[in-house]
Order: C-alpha cells, then structure tokens, then sequence
C-alpha cells in the first residue's frame, strides 16, 4: 500500500472539497493500493485510514498484502453496497453534513455502479475527482517510469512478432494471436485495449480491432499494441504493407512521419497540448492531406490507455500545458485517406526539461512483408 | 445489417413507451448490426430507419456493411455528441415532447458518457433499455447458438493448452498465455473478461485474474476461460492442482462437482433461478461447507459475460423463470474455504424442453500436473 501517494491524495481532497475518493476502476485502486482486484472497490476519506472492500475469503491475503489497514469485508455482492452505505452514512454523521464524494469520470466508471451508489446514497454529491487524482498521476515518478520502460520492451517484443506474422493470407486474428502471445511471454499481464491489427479498408477506421478478415496483397496493415506490466501501459503503433506499398500509400506514410517528428520536436514544458497538433497539422496540410486530419495528435498515458491530458475525449485539455515528468502517446489520429488507405506511427514518451524522450523503440519504417 | 431484430426492437420499444434506443456497447451494437466497432455509437428510434454513428474515412465501409441505409457521420470526437444532439431534436420535435431514451444500464455503459448525453439533451428521459433488450436476447435463437458452440470448441482447445501449462514453477501468466494463444489460433477474437489463473491462496478469490504469481506444490489453480467468437461467449471452468491434491482438496473438488450436478439437474423451464441455488447449496451444506457457500449458481451468457438474468449482479433475477432456447452458466461462484483453497467448475449450455443441455464439454475432473 503507497502511503504516502494516500496522504497526497487527502491533502488535495481538503484543497478540493472532497470528503472522500471512491474507487471503482483498476488505475486508481493500483496507484493506491499497489495491487488488483478484479473488482477494484475502496474509499480513502479525507482523514484516517482507507477502506478496502473485498469478499471474506480474501480477508487474510489482502490483510498481508497491504498491511495492517482497516478492511472492510462482503459476503455477497448484495453486502457490499451495504458496506459501502454504511461507510457513508459514518461519514455524514462525523461530518455533520452530507458529503462530497469524488469518483473518476472516464470510461471504466460503469454508470450502472453509480447510479447504484447515488440511490443507495441520495445525500452523497459525487462530483469528478479528475482534481485529485490528474493532479497526482499526471507527472510521474522515476519507478513509475521505470515500470512503463518495460512496458515498452514488451510492446517491442509484441511488434517484432506481429511483423513477422503479416502476409498476404494470413488473417487479422493470427498477426493478433502471435502479438498477444510474445507479449504475455515476455511478461505482460496482457493488454490495455485489445490489440489493432487493422487491414486495407479497416486501416481507414478511426480505432481499431483484429478481425477474421485476411490481409490482402497490397493492404495496408496499422498495428496498435497497448500491452500492461505491473498496471502500467505505453501505446506503440506501426505500419506494414502486404506486398509492395504503392507510391500514394509510400506518400502518405511518409508524411505521417513528418507529421509525428514535427510534433515530437514541439514538446517541452510549458506547451499546451493543442501546440502538438498545430505542428503536425501543418505538415499534414502542406503534402495536401489537410482535409484528411483528425486532431488529437497526443493523450496522456500511464495506469489508462487514455488519461489527462487527452483531448479527443476532454476537448478542454488542448489548453493543458505539458509538464516535465509526464508521459504521453504522440501520433494518435488515423490519418485515413479513402482511396489509399489510413497510416498511424504512435510511440510513448516523457516530456523532459528540454523535449522529448521516447520510451518506445521500434524502427520507422514501413514494413514491406510478401 | 438484422432487419427484423431491429422490427422486433421498436414493436417492444412501443409497447414499453420508449421513443428510442441510444446503443454504446458491443454487445447491442453487434446484436442489430452484425458487426462491430471499437466505439459503438448508434441510435434505433422507435419508428424508421436506425442511425449508425461513425468516423468520416468508415463511411463508404461501414454503408456497403450495412446496406442503404442512414449513417450519420462524425469527423471529431466532439461533433459526434452533435450528432446525436441534432437526432435527439429531431425526434423530440417530431414528437411534440421530450423523448424518452433506452440505455443499456450494465457494466459496459460508461458514467462519462451517459453524463455527457444527458447535460447535452437535459429534456430527454433516460431508462433501463432491459425490458426492450433483454426480452430480445435472453432466448437465443439456433444461429445463435451455432455461434455459441463454435466458442465452446475454442474454449476446449484453450482450456487443453491451459491444463497442459500448468505445473509447480510455472507462473499463471504463463498458463494464461498458451490458453490466450490456442483460443486466437482457433479463432477466438478474443477474450470476454481477462483469463483467470487463480493459484494457491488466489484460489480463494471471488473473481480472478493472471498475475506473474508462480504455481507452487500443491497449489489449487481455477481456469476460467471466456473465449469470444463473432461476438458470442461461454463460460468455462476447470480445476487443476499442482502436485499431489489433499485430502481436503480432493473433497471440497468433489463437493462442487455435486453441487453443480445438483444445479444442472435442476435446470427446465418455469424453474426460478434461485432453485439452481437452493439445490446447490444443500449439496455444499450436507458435505460441511455450508458457512462458505456464496449465492449465484447460475448466470445469463450470450453476447455479453453474464447477461439477464444474473442474480449476483441484480438480486431481483434470482425470481426470473428458466425458459426454452436461454443460455445459462452454471458453475458461478467460488467455494473458497481459507487453509484448503477455492474450488469451481462452470459450464455453459441452454435449457431445453426438459432440462439441460451443456455447449463446454471438458471433462470434469481435478487434473493432477507435476
């Protein structure tokens, strides 16, 4: 258990009104508690120590694994939003007041959990913890870094495989199959997202899937690996060709390239994050694919696939500015030309005191694979 | 593009005064399109043709999918709130009132997004979309079905890796990866929840995950395995035991192949499916394990993990009656008995005009791996 990422986080919850955090998702319970569950529950009050719920049977193997803390417990699923009302209700009574509660508004939030927690608990306001936990997740630590730099062996290990596997009649599943494999081999708990191998006309789509589809002599082949060590992740992203690439295919990854170096070399502290696509925008623009650019060059990346600062889903965090020790996914957008095909390079990085350091390695280049 | 699904959709959508479906999970999306996508996003209005929201570049593929019919087109994340914000108009100013929106009020539905929806169309009522969908996909037709038993020959392939893998030194995560490995080679998309590799004391767990634990002597190890093919899964649950098992093992193994048989016996139509408990746990209770008996022997499956009725999730579906052509698990919850270890076997089948029919077919018993 991170004592001292709890009191941090207290310290900012008196700062922001908060009474107390509760956690449902699985980046938040690991920053905390430095372990998983599959189903991450607990509350961290704004003073004293926090509580975890989890079923009987796991009551001494969670004891030992975090310590000495208080551990609430459920025998049902049922039980457990009693726990949980019970806890508020003592927290009201202390306090006097209904209390403010701050839960992580992202996509692993199941809206069926809080509306649950909002009946069973009217008097609660929950409003969005993104105050609390952006601000301490966003810069990360030397060990977290360190956590994310094997992520990214990992992820290079899963490219190799995924490479090597693409051929004209080989299906999306199988470059999948022998990725996911390699990764988990070489010590990854699995994948933040399921893997992308997105072929020919679905090299067009905005995101990605492996399907059944069979990779065509001449499709292009954007492969999107987002493996997980220890709850860390990077995003890593690279493009082949089935057979030889044509000149307009060449053309288009070419000034993907352009476009990513253009917004790596604009990274430093200080730079709002829309800075990164006004940079490889213009490129883009200048090799006249402007009309083809989707914006939302860069997303913030760590114990989520997506975090702060990620303006394709928080418009408001263009205006975020970088700050030294955070790290980030740079080439999101598909550049997809209907005709052509779509191209992506995304690689993972943290933002130093002068630029850019990349912490995925893989060469750029277009693989040509027969 | 199902035709008569969405026919099907819109009659019980009138019938329960719901003027339109806002569709955000694989599971529905796939259910009406017959595809999927990594963002779902569409609307089934009560009268008319649907609304499929996609990126700009999708559009010509997405339109030869599905066939001629309406697809309304987002070029930034931002604008596909409009999007809907622009249908929801519509409809209200077709209407004459505020509509009222079915959403599907289950794990995959994220907080963020439903928030999103409602600040942006504050006049539109949001309910349950269960009485719609799960009176459509609770009973599965044979075409589902097939797709279903094509799951279960990959979860056998994956479960035969599985056991094959397991042996004192070797760590889950390396179990986890053959089992992942064979199920994508035997077409697996992939994996409904995260494979579960529970070993030693994380036998005990409620639910499960792999971790780089390594596989000790004399370690319990549950294997639960939930393949996906064409968006279809089961639901399937083995026992291994590193080494020689105890005696304690061996009985509380024996316990739940009882209890589960019990279980499976109870199974027909009319039945609620708080009797498959009741038989289950009489069996736990007669062999002395009463105290560590955990509710919820059975669960729906189908294109989602565990879908209407699941009792552990929504306690009123303990009351919900088995009928003819409904796909269950049975086999749920862990009987986790601290000193000895925890113990499940799950299978998933349907239930006939008379009883129990299993799709997994693995045989069930405790494999002995040195």
């Amino acid at each position: 258990m991170r004592q001292e990422r709890i009191a941090a986080a207290q310290e900012l919850m008196q700062a922001n009104d908060i009474d107390a955090l509760l956690i449902l998702t699985h980046d938040d319970y690991i920053y905390f508690f430095d372990e998983d569950r599959f189903q991450p529950r607990a509350i961290i009050p704004q003073k004293g120590p926090p509580v975890v719920i989890c079923s009987r049977a796991e009551e001494r193997e969670i004891r030992e694994s975090l310590g000495a803390q208080e551990v609430r417990l459920f025998a049902t699923v049922g039980q457990q939003m009693h726990e949980v009302v019970s806890i508020m209700q003592g927290l009201q009574s202390m306090l006097g007041r209904p209390p403010t509660i701050g839960v992580q508004f992202w996509f692993e939030t199941p809206a069926v959990l809080l509306q649950l927690f909002q009946q069973a608990n009217p008097q609660a306001k929950v409003v969005d913890s993104a105050p609390v936990m952006d601000t301490l997740r966003m810069v990360k630590s030397p060990e977290e870094l360190a956590l994310m730099q094997e992520a990214a062996r990992i992820a290079e290990r899963g490219m190799e495989a995924a490479v090597q596997a693409v051929k004209p009649g080989v299906t999306e599943n199988e470059v999948a199959a022998e990725a996911v494999y390699a990764m988990r081999k070489a010590g990854a708990s699995g994948t933040a997202v399921p893997i992308f191998v997105n072929s020919g006309v679905r090299s067009l789509w905005l995101h990605g899937t492996a399907t059944a589809k069979t990779i065509e002599q001449g499709d292009f082949v954007v492969i999107t690996l987002v493996p997980v060590f220890e709850g860390y992740c990077v995003d890593l992203t690279r493009m082949a060709v089935a057979g030889q690439p044509t000149d307009d295919q060449r053309r288009l990854f070419d000034t993907y390239v352009a476009a990513q170096r253009a917004a790596l070399e604009a990274v430093r502290p200080g730079v709002p994050v829309s800075e990164l696509d006004r940079a490889a925008e213009a490129v883009v623009k200048d090799a006249g694919f402007g009309e083809h650019y989707v914006k939302g060059m860069s997303h913030g990346i760590g114990l989520r696939f997506e975090e702060t600062p990620a303006p394709t889903i928080q418009p408001k965090h263009a205006s975020v500015e970088l700050q030294e020790g955070m790290t980030i996914a740079v080439g999101h957008p598909i550049l997809a030309v209907p005709g052509i095909g779509g191209v992506r390079l995304e690689d993972t990085g943290s933002v130093t005191a002068t630029g850019w350091q990349s912490i995925t390695e893989y060469p750029k280049e277009l693989f040509i694979r027969n």
